[in-house]
């Protein structure tokens, strides 16, 4: 499909003699990206800390604009917005103390933040603030400890079968599997009185052979460092005092003591040292193996303490405050159609330095504005426009990207054509991890084809090569790389469940994706210049990979005659969605009386109208005409925005789109009809399940109208479906 | 504006030679209405009774669809839904009774229907179904009778500062000032245990000098006459059991007894004769003259009554009942543009004949549709896609048009330029009453220029002279006519209110429309044929009137290059919306500590984006390029929509236009922030209204938002907004 959509433009650019075509600007663009100038920008990115609404989070906000009015874009503006957000308290640092029988503290974790370690070139870290769960209330509590493993609601479920409770206990969870505000809203929901998560050796230290050494020694985390982030529960509110609507200066705020965002009892952070000793003076019985993690302890249940230990306190000092955050927007406005965006979006915010997260994709995005700055000067100008976004406040919630899209949502409706987002660009060099709406996976590696591997390697000379070899779907030698569905956290979430934008999400990431959801140093001190130009990208090859695949996506959709959005590949992913259900709760519905017909009408109604519409465009080849082009474009853009319903899936009312939110529950098919046949359980008979079973029909009636309502739209215009 | 518009595509099309111009097409549609074939359309729309969901419904659906296929649509197609509707039960009639002291009946109420009576040809009556309240639940209630009189929220306010309650009591009122579901509604929250409405002659019977006298001799209702109606509370809903989604086969209902649309006391309907019974029994003190009705008696409160009688019965057996009714679309495809639509809207189901609601506009729609179709044999295709749809279920609640627009609004969103409703075409021969969002009514006055006043008048020759003259916006002499924002009730409100495509709303009606919010045999068995033909519009003349208007209005949307749209004046609209709240409210605001600067600006902001897109249309005259005019139009078009909040105003989620839904008061303001106002009262400095003062602000800060994303749609694409 996409591939066909390259000729036919190349085919009409051709026919102006001597005049460049789009693969000749395309050939430019990934020609000139140049590692030693992306080398640079990532070097001024990270010399200072930039959290988002501080003076060094601002200063960088500058920086951007500024060099984006320098590359020549067309307009380079700073959008503010004034959001909640949370930091340490200056004076009085927050921490786990051991207690004594007598009330005395035993050990107390380390409240400096991480330590100044030596490399070369030196590196001052002193204006680091020190680790903090952010949007943790202030408070000291006092109590015993449990375990909880990752604290997924399977663990909770473990705990209860064995009978440990953490009601009135503070809870402690390692990082992993599952999002910090879950496991705290776990936790909460349980009655724990606070909760400490800390970083596992498990998730953080290498044990296989080859590069396994710490930092500053390598790209392993040592017991000091320690994993920031946010605990807000957030399902899409987007800024916790201003949900559904933007964060303006005449907002109105709601009260924080209003927002179910908010966590009410406080939480903590710590490395693995600090957290050995909390967990080598945990009694109770032993954990399962499954449960373990790697420090040379025995891990146990709790609550009982081994003495001399008796309790721990929590003391947390953090506050929050309404600041003003920073979005930068970059404009190269569209020459034939100015009203139809293609938009490259980055945070720029980092809880530290940001030498991977996310100014390893920053450093990018500013390589790609410079290219095409140049470009521009010698005569070239996208037939659409192309937006550059650099936003803030991404760690504390996405609150940048989802207060703009609060703003301009319905702008982004009616003209956005595709937001490609890539937050850490280069976490390590080993494959690409990619995700994308169903639509833009073709166009994704045709692209990846075009852009080599720059190094040396067996699996092959391209980046598709390489990835398909290292990152394959399925187990056949010729399968093609996989690609994931939008799940996670970044920029591109308000994109595509508030609004229905098609959206990509690139990084290029380690190997063992599964152990290292992120990477080892991810949110501490050390994710520094000195970590990615000594252990991760020495030579700046890999950010240049990235800039050339990120700019090669961008300009086959800014310029393409028709856009390479591929209906049948999302029909097919609905399908497959489908089928999940079949196979899995075929029996239950049928056991309940309820039909599945005409949910598989639907689909079926959907894979017919996305064949019918792309045979119709197999034959626009031949056809210049602007306005036909832009209806059936029209047609390809509105056909995820079909999937939009204003009034947000179940129980997740700020998440809108039906096929591509992440359900409650982690199911492979529609997400609120998921979540609502795991509500049923096993046994769909009980007779106590009757409403969770309304629920089941509602959510199977609304997926089924979502799925023909897409059809409806890409059915020729006019037609009789009305 | 819209003159300049026409003349930009006389212009465009005239550079082919010997084509016919739009001009000429229009004069056409104008010039081949025929009163005649009008009358003979009438005819057959009004043969038999045709309530939704009932075989005679059913037949003139397939009626209008057989005369669009044969009128040479490209299309014409029944659109099913299954909704819930309302009919009385079958065999047991319903009724009100006064009872004596003994418990005896003195006096019942007609239980069937309006008595036959002579009209020339004879015409029976017999297959109407009595008259009946919809949607009451079914029940027996005995008790005093309290006299609400029009029972809005002031008249509630009046008889509790008497001491009056209806706690307990059967309420008595009249029709007029308010809707039925909102008059049963106060008293249900009010402890009401049952409710009469009845038709006072105050209302519906003539008393100047000219035509007064009464059916079957006149226009006005003799005693015996009730009107009919739907009580359901709906605020933007839709079908009751089916809300925020279409009422497909397949959709998930929900019980009715977790609808809060469907009322819980039951509720009959009377005409003047049996009221007169019922009223002159009643003690209590003397109401106030603005209370009093035109009956020859005393109108007293209650709730005692006067012996021999002692309490009223009411006996209500009416049943709600799923069943299918059937929208009809007919579809004429663009030739350039098939993907924008401009559509035409009638309702066809009536409570009994429907002689002039709805079944005059039924028949002018069918007149349009004719011409059309000539036209096209001719050799006539529009730019743009018109489609024609005959409702169903207005009657029980504007069902048909909601669930069509749940079904089918991400479309309508995306495409349609304007709905064009007419209901009663034809009530009277006065004057016009026309409805329409700001941005339609510069085109609105232009159209009625080009239609002849059909009869003789001093007040001018077209319609838009008699029109101006007759209902005139000011008292000024050369005053435009009036045309009033979209309140009220008929199938356009789903098309405003919930997706925000403008809409115009058009009748010709008689000279006192505040006396006669409708007309005296609204919804009764006399809106017969006899009675249009014989006493509102004899020759037909006023319907020819009626679809030249329409005809016009609609092909200017189809054909103009740039659509004809106003957004200044949608600026000017809001801005008196402001105006209103500033000159009422500003002192409370201010001494609230409550700015109003943000949507002073935000006002002043989408004036200003207003006239610089204006400005820049007016230089379109020469730029014949159509993906230039596509961009603008798609602008224009836009601009509506993005006063829609997916959330839905305030106590209204349903209603989500937030300056075109109706507030719960009437103000002439922002409806969400209106009604906010109006519940702060006299006194915001009362410490008890602290909720409601948020919700003021948080009203201001909502509305403020939607005003400035209007403006930002006008900017231009790829503009610094961002």
């Amino acid at each position: 499909m996409a591939v066909r959509r390259y000729l036919v433009l190349a085919t009409i650019f051709g026919l102006v003699g001597g005049v460049l075509t789009q693969e000749d600007w395309a050939a430019q663009l990934r020609g000139e990206m140049d590692p030693a100038r992306i080398e640079e920008f990532l070097r001024i990115l990270t010399e200072k800390p930039h959290m988002a609404g501080t003076q060094g989070g601002y200063e960088l906000a500058e920086y951007v604009r500024q060099t984006w009015e320098d590359q020549g874009l067309d307009s380079a503006r700073i959008a503010p917005y004034d959001v909640l957000l949370s930091y340490p308290h200056p004076d009085s640092p927050s921490y786990v103390a051991l207690l004594d029988e007598s009330g005395n503290e035993m050990f107390r974790s380390s409240v400096a933040g991480e330590p100044q370690l030596d490399v070369d070139p030196p590196f001052n870290i002193s204006g680091v603030p020190p680790p903090f769960a952010a949007y943790s209330p202030s408070g000291v509590v006092e109590g015993n400890l449990v375990y909880v493993n990752y604290a997924r609601t399977s663990d909770f479920d473990l705990l209860k079968s064995r009978g440990i409770s953490v009601e009135g206990k503070i809870a402690i969870a390692r990082y992993g599997k599952t999002s910090r505000g879950r496991k705290l809203r776990r936790a909460q929901d349980r009655g724990a009185i606070g909760m400490i998560v800390y970083s596992d050796p498990k998730e953080v230290v290498g044990t296989g052979s080859g590069k396994t050494k710490k930092y500053p020694d390598g790209w392993y985390a040592p017991g000091t460092a320690v994993q920031r982030g946010h605990y807000l529960y957030g399902v899409g509110e987007g800024e916790p005092l201003t949900p559904g609507y933007p964060a303006t200066d005449y907002a109105y705020r709601i009260d924080q003591s209003d927002s179910d965002q908010l966590p009410t009892i406080p939480v903590h952070v710590i490395g693995y040292t600090d957290a050995m000793e909390l967990l080598r003076h945990m009694g109770g019985p032993l954990v399962p193996s499954s449960w373990q993690g790697l420090l040379d302890i025995d891990y146990r249940f709790g609550p009982e303490m081994e003495g001399p230990a008796s309790k721990v306190r929590l003391d947390v000092n953090v506050e929050t405050e309404v600041r003003t955050v920073h979005n930068v927007v970059g404009i190269i406005r569209g020459r034939e159609e100015p009203d139809r965006y293609v938009i490259l979006g980055n945070h720029r915010d980092a809880w530290t330095f940001g030498g991977v997260d996310p100014n390893s994709g920053t450093a990018c995005l500013l390589e790609i504005t410079r290219v095409l700055g140049e470009m521009m000067r010698r005569g070239w100008r996208p037939r659409r426009t192309l937006m550059f976004v650099s936003w803030d406040a991404e760690e504390h919630g996405m609150h940048g990207s989802y207060e703009w899209i609060e703003e301009f949502g319905k702008i982004m409706s009616d003209r956005a054509v595709a937001y490609l987002n890539v937050d850490n660009a280069v976490r390590d060099d080993y494959t690409l991890r990619a995700r994308a709406t169903p639509s833009l996976k073709p166009l994704l590696k045709e692209a990846a084809k075009m852009v080599p591997w720059p190094t040396s390697t067996q699996d092959g000379n391209t980046l598709y090569e390489v990835w398909s070899k290292r990152s394959p779907q399925t187990s056949a030698s010729d399968s093609p790389p996989k690609i994931s569905l939008p799940a996670g956290a970044s920029d591109y979430v308000p994109f595509v469940r508030r609004v229905g934008v098609p959206i990509l999400d690139l990084a290029m990431v380690h190997r063992y994706t599964i152990t290292y959801p992120n990477f080892p140093l991810y949110h501490t001190t050390y994710e520094t210049f000195h970590l990615q130009k000594t252990y991760i990208d020495p030579h700046f090859k890999f950010h240049r990979l990235m800039s050339q695949l990120w700019g090669e996506v961008a300009l086959s959709l800014a310029e393409s005659w028709i856009l390479p959005i591929d209906v049948s590949e999302y029909a097919g992913t609905v399908q497959e969605m489908y089928n999940w259900l079949d196979n899995w709760y075929r029996d239950k519905f049928e056991g309940s009386a309820i039909s599945l017909d005409a949910l598989q009408s639907a689909v079926a109604n959907f894979t017919q109208a996305a064949m019918m519409i792309e045979d119709e465009l197999s034959s626009m080849e031949n056809n210049t005409d602007p306005l036909v082009a832009r209806m059936y474009n029209d047609q390809l853009m509105q056909m995820e925005r079909a999937f939009i319903d204003p009034q947000g899936i179940l129980y997740q009312k700020f998440y809108r789109h039906t096929i591509l939110s992440s359900g409650l529950w982690d199911t492979e098919t529609f997400p609120a009809l998921g979540d609502a046949v795991r509500r049923m359980g096993s046994d769909w008979t009980d007779p106590g399940k009757e409403d969770k079973l309304k629920e089941v029909k509602q959510e199977l009636s609304i997926i089924t109208f979502f799925i023909q309502s897409a059809a409806n739209i890409l059915a020729k215009p006019a037609s009789t479906v009305f």
